[in-house]
């Protein structure tokens, strides 16, 4: 396929996709099990009729689309990845790894007919968490990995309850004879970066090698409120001072560590937040990530040992609270080297590199060999109607994994 | 009056006011021109008149009860200060200088029969700006300083106009040919502190000898947003981190100008405010006292420099708005003097200090030879149902009053 325009047919796909769950405000709104999600599902399972594939829904309402293997048909090599949004998001995010998969796939049998092994498309039910406080649905009812008791009490932002919501869009709980499947040997994700990596490095293509864990933490900083005009300063207990001081040792120290540890402080609230009133408290959040766990633990561990230190010089009380704390996935050494020996005999620039972000490739890479492509966020943007990769890059991405489709599986 | 307890008087009294708007959630609502307001002055005046003072409202509502002097009626002592609280606040916040000044007068003729020059105690109107967003309503109106214009056009919380609610409540506006009163030689305003100083030095007494200069500003800090998993460190610019730079700044320059300068970064928005976001903006004010203003120019100015140094450093954008700018006001050496001698010949603990909140008495000051006597606040607490001094503490401060009053008038 010589002379094909990967990109423009990626684009005009996603544009396609699009048309199924515009927001009346901006931005993509398809989420779980609404309307416009339904007539996704259905309009990419005739899609793949169309080209040839044979189509099937699992119960929960992931999307599976097959080219059976003429040698192999016993071993599938699956790409994909989620159909769901967040709200108000873009065009790309989940979006391309399904539409790349298509483009991929319909080109390689174009060109080289049937594979040995077997080639699947999958676009997962969900893995936003957008709709309902729940994420990853899709790719963990790939191993039945999702209780249904987790699901059973929670409702959306309407009020609508979850098991309502799925039996609408005409799905059920996995079967209680549910088996995993064993004939997947490999999954390949390709995804937008969601980061600014590869744009300013100039790269087209990121090979994922890992994907980050991360800890999260509430933190509430207690000091007292006073008069600002009255109170000497000598006096004070200020939270605002008392949690500056702290997010400068935060940053500070995670400078220090270097990439790939990231930590943020994303969210802070001030009480009572009145002009003339020195603050009484702070309540704020961090976000830690790194690839390596013993990081994030050391890290976790030396900054909490220096804030309850600041607050204790300076009387305040502290409490320090973890509500996060998931490992590291490295994905598949042996698939990220296919996918690089795709993207060299090719010619198309590439980087390895981690993913910041959590993706469905997280909830695979532990049970079937796994590794993600990245195409560029322009400036980094995602979730947001703003997300944009160019034609040119799309095209980048699809080529390469193409080619280490074609490696595996033919 | 040696077996008088002017303490328990004082708070007596102070209960007796305290009937007059108290707020169904606690504490007191007593607002500029409502019922409870109308009824308190009422209740004053009627006070008075049981008491033998000569009682007189002038057009915007400010009370005044007179004791006519006599060898020198043509020169009067005033004392007393603001009826109106903030809403849900206190018993003690401008109510205890026009209880503390009616125990004061009536002891005073009680003791010593008529003054020879003029006593007078005045229930100025407002001083909180709690129901219409203008301060010192009453006290301005002493000297014909509040323009018209200036409340014309504003309404309350329920969108009542300062006009309609004057109107209603029977007062209006100075007459066209209002002259400021000639025969003030000298105002007295007794206050709690609304600080934990004289707490701390278990001291009954402050004597005021300069209310503190403000600046105001609200300072907007302009980073980037970005996704807290993908974006390393070194691409941040993250607006939390750089206003943590510039807190720890102010407050480190602060406690090198050393007391009695005071700097409070107040109120703090941050902007997306979301775990996984890194900050975008950051908006928080500045407020800064001291007693002289060329420390107040000299620190917000070198304050401003760094700000923008620290800004610049990190590639954000900075807006710094100053929107108060008040003079410092010296209150009376000489009428300081008075009080201070009155305190040592009746055995009374004090210190000179300065006010770190606004006052009537700085409207007054620059017109009348004015000071300001400060007794202790619980836990440095005003404006809040849960003010309270003790009344030893009131009845120290009573005599101090009395003593100077009668130093000055008799």
């Amino acid at each position: 396929m010589e002379n094909f325009d990967y990109g423009m047919e990626t684009e005009r796909l996603l544009q396609w996709l699009g048309q199924f769950g515009p927001d009346p405000e901006g931005g993509m709104s398809r989420l779980l099990y609404k309307k416009s999600w339904v007539a996704a599902q259905q309009a990419l399972a005739q899609h793949m009729r169309d080209n040839g594939f044979s189509v099937k829904y699992d119960a929960v309402g992931n999307l599976f689309g097959r080219i059976e293997g003429t040698e192999h048909p016993e071993e599938t090599i699956l790409t994909g990845s989620h159909v769901d949004t967040v709200k108000k998001g873009g065009l790309y995010d989940g979006a391309l790894g399904i539409i790349g998969g298509l483009v991929a796939l319909e080109t390689l049998v174009k060109e080289y007919g049937k594979p040995k092994k077997s080639l699947e498309l999958v676009s997962f039910a969900e893995e936003e968490g957008s709709r309902f406080p729940y994420v990853f649905w899709g790719s963990k009812n790939l191993f039945g990995l999702a209780k249904p008791s987790e699901v059973e009490n929670i409702t959306d932002f309407d009020g609508i309850p979850f098991v309502e919501a799925m039996s609408k869009a005409g799905f059920s709980f996995l079967a209680a004879d549910f088996k995993p499947r064993t004939d997947l040997k490999a999954f390949l994700e390709l995804h937008i970066e969601q980061g600014g990596v590869l744009e300013r490095e100039k790269l087209p293509i990121g090979l994922v090698e890992a994907i980050v864990g991360q800890r999260r933490f509430t933190i509430k900083l207690k000091g007292e409120a006073n008069h600002a005009g009255t109170t000497p300063m000598s006096y004070r207990r200020d939270a605002v001072y008392i949690f500056s001081k702290i997010e400068c040792m935060i940053m500070e120290h995670a400078f220090a560590y270097g990439d790939p540890l990231v930590a943020t402080v994303g969210k802070v609230e001030v009480t009572p937040n009145i002009v003339n009133v020195v603050p009484a408290e702070v309540l704020f959040t961090l976000d830690v990530r790194h690839t390596q766990k013993d990081k994030i633990v050391s890290f976790t561990d030396e900054v909490r040992e220096k804030m309850q230190q600041i607050a204790k010089e300076a009387n305040a009380e502290i409490e320090i609270d973890m509500w996060m704390d998931e490992d590291p996935v490295p994905l598949d050494p042996k698939i990220v080297d296919v996918l690089e020996e795709a993207c060299k005999e090719n010619g198309l620039s590439y980087r390895r590199m981690h993913s910041g972000a959590g993706h469905d490739s997280q909830i695979i890479a532990p049970r079937v060999p796994t590794a993600m492509l990245f195409v560029p966020s322009r400036a980094g943007i995602s979730h947001n109607p703003a997300e944009y990769t160019h034609p040119a890059d799309l095209g980048e991405g699809v080529k390469a994994l193409r080619a280490a489709l074609h490696a595996l599986a033919y």
